[in-house]
């Protein structure tokens, strides 16, 4: 039993290998790769997804499994890798083949079709696409988890162990709670001042403070790099290697640096994992909804805290004197939280973020459900749009067609943002209750406790337990939108200055 | 046979495309990669290296070869992949696999045993890794090449078809007439003016400059790239992503320069391959020797030549204003072109150069032969180092232990450098015969029709010809060193004042 454990072992860790290439030449292609070298490229990694797929697959490896799982001799570690092996060596295997290659043709088709649908404001292009993704993502999860809904199979994919019944009643909290608090505040007469922030911020200095901040709050430059890419992400091959990028624009300096903030918030959970067994499956994040909560837990609960605004103030006075004439710390802090309604999503503020996602994902579910059908899309984005936030987008490029997503039949992905935001409040409470200085040591530039504390409880636990099972463990309960709602109330009634919570 | 032979292309696309990956991660190790990940990094690459392996010794192929090769139903194109290919399957297939093993290991353990005699100056802890790789090479010679001796067997890898009959004939014609006419310029009393060449070149200025040439010549960047990294070299992992590297050093503008303009050459190669075959054999630069030889084209006989630095004069007076001061073009040519015995081979100039290479394949025939040990390697090195050169390394660091290919085993690589060299020129002249205005196109900056023709003639015709073909297709003649010696002695008689050829 020992050998074929050994076995596995030597199996896994070759694919974690091979995806580690594959995480470099992609990092490579979006970040290095020269403009004409797109085709060779797309062959180069159809061959190397081809000899990954063959290794995820091999009968050997079921063999393997299945002579493992019926033996109870081992330690924790090693189940949480013979189950997660088993999980995926089922996904990978109970869907047919046929099934596989038309969803690969129709994400390569689809997102061609997107890029120019969006931009020539024509749903009926696109909506073809997501009618055949529909039917497709259906049958792939009758494969896959035959015994749930074909819904419920897709968000199983992001966020395990979460139905949509139970993101309904989460997300139904928020709407209640922050659709009228988002109305009172635009309505509101009293506004934080942001001209300050208009008017050109040099790239290069821009690019200076990102790294400044990074490297302060613990990325290690040399266990990764920090780049420049169209859309920021986090890659990178392995604990030791991860690669972040951002993008700079010298109208907009909050959206890079919070960009890079956001993405070092994902390296610090990469560069965390345990290191002993970082080809294993024990060692890798958790779910979507988890790495999403340490992205915005750098980005929106420390980052965005006053506390942050007040240790950073005199670089933001050093690096962009220019700007800062006049400006103190408050109104530094409020217009780096300014709320303001936006038709799109990945430029929306903390506020409004989650309002864009419940929109999304009660169109997803209401369409897995039959309840709605692809044509009504457009219109039903448009309303849903005004009811929570306000405002109707003019055309589909602004609504229906702004993500991508939907374009490589990501169907059950968009809640896992919102999800990550609340698992994000939920900890940074907890932490506080361990850690009551916290504001503190944040407002001193002392981030090493929390970097430590995320690295302890979070980072560090891999795939050891469900996203359930950890966030009882860290806060002693399940997951409970209300402190992300008492958050998001206290701070904006105060920054607006609106009547009592 | 149609399909077994679209069979073949199929298994060898796939191959191709696995090393096309394998060269971009091989690339980001060397500029990229954060230096904490050199361990993670090893294991990708060798899990990579472990698939490709698989893949080029399948039985499969060697069935698919062995049909394919008993029919004469194919055309020019389809033989040479054909010929090509089963004599690389041949060449993995006929070694065993515990002589691979050992070989991989001596070499990686040998590096880091070199780099630390290098270091503390201590031969005799590197010259067991020489023994041992020498019996090691002897063995893996007489599975891969059984028929021919040991060392012409180990040339055969960078040099088909050239023995060391041959290379001995060639060499010693040129050690006859290279070390009296370097004697002779040590002691001239004419030397060129190189003072403007030392101080402070700023390195944002060279690598504009470096940019700027590889661009003019014909550098493709829309398909490569040109970033830094310890040790020039040119990768990249197909024709449309061709990937060159420089070094910057402030004191030392010729270096950077003459090495961008190096790899250009090489780059030049791979991006002029035949683009419709670029993942087969047919299409892959030809031999070691012949890829120098188009490096050394653009850096020796084209970007060192007076054409060259009156074309480009101007462009250094405008790069370092402050160094040029009172300079004219002939100043800056010769300067370009000063000869100067060293001790280390990179660092030799173009007419020492030769003589480097000379006694490094005179030791390692010699060595194969049994004619002398390995103990005599240092007081041998230094011997002919006094006569070729006319100095004596004041220690091995300067001397035999100052290269790394024995480190890794690379008998046998040498040569080609000279080969080259050789090639170059006789190619050079090849090219006057067809195009006489040359010299005034390069004065004028126009490259084209230079590049054009090496294309053409060279880069692709990819693995079509055996080299000793293609050099008499293009040249109407076998290799000759005797244009070679010409070119050099009337060069260098000429830059200092030396009596009559």
């Amino acid at each position: 039993m020992r050998k074929s454990y050994q076995n596995l072992v030597e199996k896994l860790t070759e694919i974690s290998r091979l995806n580690g290439v594959m995480n470099t030449i992609t990092w490579d292609q979006e970040v290095m790769m020269p403009s004409g070298s797109a085709y060779a490229r797309t062959g180069q990694i159809a061959a190397l997804a081809g000899v990954i797929h063959e290794r995820m697959t091999a009968p050997a490896l079921g063999e393997c499994l299945d002579e493992l799982k019926i033996c109870s001799d081992f330690n924790t570690v090693e189940c949480c890798n013979i189950r997660e092996a088993s999980r995926q060596y089922d996904l990978m295997t109970k869907i047919p083949k046929r099934l596989v290659q038309t969803l690969a043709e129709l994400s390569s088709r689809g997102h061609t079709i997107w890029v120019q649908a969006r931009r020539e404001n024509k749903f009926n292009d696109f909506s073809p696409v997501i009618q055949e993704f529909l039917l497709l993502k259906k049958e792939w999860a009758s494969c896959a988890f035959p015994d749930i809904s074909p819904y419920d199979a897709n968000l199983d994919l992001f966020e395990r162990g979460t139905t949509a019944a139970e993101i309904s009643a989460i997300f139904d909290q928020l709407k209640t709670t922050l659709a009228p608090l988002i109305h009172e505040i635009t309505h509101q007469t009293y506004q934080p001042d942001t001209a300050f922030l208009q008017g050109c911020f040099p790239i290069d200095k821009q690019a200076a403070l990102a790294r400044k901040i990074s490297q302060d709050i613990g990325f290690q430059f040399d266990k990764g790099r920090m780049d420049v890419s169209v859309h920021p992400f986090c890659g990178g091959s392995d604990p030791t290697d991860v690669r972040i990028t951002t993008r700079y624009s010298k109208d907009d300096f909050v959206e890079s640096i919070y960009a890079a903030i956001h993405e070092t918030g994902h390296a610090l959970y990469e560069q965390g994992r345990k290191i002993e067994s970082a080809d294993l499956p024990v060692s890798e994040s958790l779910t979507m909804g988890i790495h999403e909560s340490q992205s915005l837990f750098w980005e929106r609960m420390v980052a965005q805290s006053r506390a942050f605004c007040t240790h950073y103030f005199d670089s933001f006075c050093e690096f962009f004197s220019d700007k800062s004439q006049g400006i103190t710390v408050d109104t530094f802090y409020q217009a780096i939280n300014a709320c303001k309604p936006d038709f799109i999503r990945v430029e929306a503020d903390e506020l409004t973020y989650p309002l864009h996602l419940i929109l999304r994902f009660e169109i997803e579910r209401d369409l897995f459900a039959g309840n709605i059908s692809v044509n009504d899309l457009p219109e039903l984005w448009n309303e849903k749009m005004l009811t929570y936030l306000g405002i109707r987008p003019p055309n589909d490029t602004l609504g229906v067609l702004q993500d991508s997503h939907w374009s490589s039949g990501a169907f059950g992905y968009f809640p896992s943002y919102t999800l990550g935001a609340i698992y994000a409040c939920q900890f940074y409470f907890a932490m506080q209750r361990e850690l009551p200085d916290v504001e503190q040591f944040i407002a001193s530039g002392n981030f090493v406790p929390i970097k430590n504390w995320l690295n302890d409880k979070i980072h560090s636990q891999g795939k050891l337990y469900s996203p359930q099972e950890l966030v009882v463990k860290i806060t002693g309960e399940p997951l409970n939108p209300q402190h992300y709602l008492s958050y998001l109330e206290e701070k904006y009634r105060a920054i607006y200055r609106l009547n009592g919570l």
